[in-house]
């Protein structure tokens, strides 16, 4: 009903000729500015000692079965938090299944992987270091093993964690690489313009801008993330021949939830390329016009394709200075288990 | 001549109980502090724009085959500017031949690479882009073809090259990474003692000074690197079981190079296990021992050991914040070329 409301007022205001008022009112009906901070969940607070020690393990290839692949091998804070591959490489050079989402901003969404499966940064931060074919390790206790006799980690995972007597366990690595990832946030140009600067998009940025409204992109692609609100259908008009992935279907097992999978955030679109849950699409500006096409059913022209991959880029942003600095981290002792190069 | 002067000298001055100023004026007989900059080749001055743009390039996995290695893969400045793995891990998971050596002050050496077969950083960084089990570029051309299309790019390497008329080439490349390498110098505990201050190391590193001094590892760990400035035969007394790699016979064809390899650096060294060749040591002292056994014709005492441990620990150090900093890479292009994940 709400939305219905919006797009009434959207054909009287939205036009080619909005005046910028308008448009950053009728924007913010759709999408809301990034916030300072990501809250974070009652049982992990976020502090300086959890984000410094997350950081040092979000680099920590010692965590996987071969001392190789690290959570940055995939999710490269240098290149939008992706690594810019199809699917991406794991252990011994195994491929997953899906492309490797962006880590950027990835705590504002409702859940986590394309899939939901997670529904939390925490609970994600537990998967690719068990997945045989990412980082693959055979145990949590061989990811406990290879950092407890690292007396720098005993002592941060304990100011870290200082009410627990063993503080380095398996959830307690996951809650700190949770809480480095809350620090992901990436401000663009596109959050000045929803506080009120309307020079901080260009005139094209703004046309891009007022078309995935007037298209309808914004029904999924929306809020503080513009996208990872909610699920949906991959293919609502025609089943997207790239792919036969089942989606969220293998998480609920419903029927309905066959092709579908969280929406995708905008934010950073841009660098995050191949495009879709498999990355077969290298073009940003061919996965618009396929979007159009099989969400909406809508032919876009190529002057208004343009103008949306233009208005994508106002939501680029890098994270903080402190994010993009790199941990040093402490050597490996005697006891320390070695690297495991079986499959 | 002179060696054997200043070690006669060393019997007089060094014992248990060198006096401090003693020991570092002994210490700077074989020892240099590091400079406060790596001189640059009279055709590659650093300037802050090819540094800038090294450190992208040092991070671009474009610049592999499958869009999945960089230098940092091997050389990750987190971790010592090595991977802490025996032999790397390059292109499809294919291994090298040889330990990765620290990119950390490696332009302090007589030469790059185990076997000194490149006389430069920048001769170096021009190898393993094309080397088919490292980043296993088919052509320098593929690897120009990355960035070209790229207008970041584009802009950056005429910046950085603004006397040439096509910037972007592969020399070029190399040179703005060797620009980048150059700036990673880790000051340590021990260059401020070898400076004059006596407080810097610990009791148990200066006996391990001292004992580095009179055991005779110094005549190879000398100079600023402590270590990198000569070439030796690795088992002196007795050949190393662990490897039949003949070394820089293999660039020379000289027999007395069989088994000769440049003297790896001791700066960070605590960082960069597994030690020797290839990487078949993981522990410290353990590579400490064979190395007195095998070099000296020496049996240390535990003792021994753990001091000569010790003192290693004061030469680790950083490199500067602004090294540390990651970069932001710019996103391909529709014409940039993809990735190949064939052998």
């Amino acid at each position: 009903m709400y939305l219905i409301g919006v797009l009434l007022l959207l054909l009287t205001a939205s036009s080619a000729h909005a005046q910028n008022p308008d448009l950053i009112a009728l924007a913010n009906k759709f999408f809301k500015p990034l916030p300072d901070v990501i809250p974070a969940p009652p049982d992990n607070p976020t502090t300086p000692e959890k984000v410094a020690l997350g950081k040092m393990l979000y680099y920590e290839t010692r965590l996987s079965k071969g001392d190789e692949v690290s959570c940055s091998t995939c999710h490269n804070l240098s290149t939008g938090g992706v690594d810019n591959l199809p699917t991406s490489f794991g252990h011994l050079a195994q491929r997953g299944g899906r492309n490797a989402p962006t880590v950027l901003n990835a705590g504002l969404q409702i859940a986590q992987f394309w899939d939901g499966r997670a529904p939390s940064l925490e609970e994600q931060a537990k998967g690719p270091i068990l997945n045989p074919v990412e980082m693959a390790m055979p145990s949590r206790d061989l990811a406990i093993q290879r950092l407890y006799y690292i007396p720098e980690y005993k002592d941060r995972f304990k100011k870290a964690f200082p009410e627990d007597k063993e503080p380095i366990i398996y959830d307690n690595i996951a809650r700190a690489i949770a809480s480095f990832e809350r620090t992901l946030l990436t401000p663009s140009r596109f959050d000045k313009f929803l506080k009120g600067d309307a020079a901080a998009l260009t005139a094209n940025e703004k046309k891009g801008l007022e078309l995935v409204i007037k298209t309808g992109c914004v029904t999924c692609h929306n809020g503080v993330g513009a996208g990872g609100g909610m699920y949906q259908k991959f293919g609502i008009y025609g089943h997207y021949e790239g792919s036969d992935d089942p989606g969220r279907f293998n998480v609920t097992h419903d029927e309905k939830d066959k092709f579908v999978f969280k929406v995708p955030m905008w934010r950073n679109v841009t660098r995050t390329a191949p495009y879709f849950n498999n990355g077969s699409v290298w073009d940003l500006k061919e996965a618009i016009r396929i979007m159009a096409k099989i969400q909406l059913n809508k032919e876009l022209t190529n002057d208004e394709v343009d103008r949306i991959a233009d208005f994508l880029h106002s939501l680029e942003g890098n994270p903080p200075q402190a994010a993009m600095t790199l941990p040093v981290l402490p050597a490996s002792t005697p006891s320390t288990p070695p690297p495991d190069f079986t499959k």
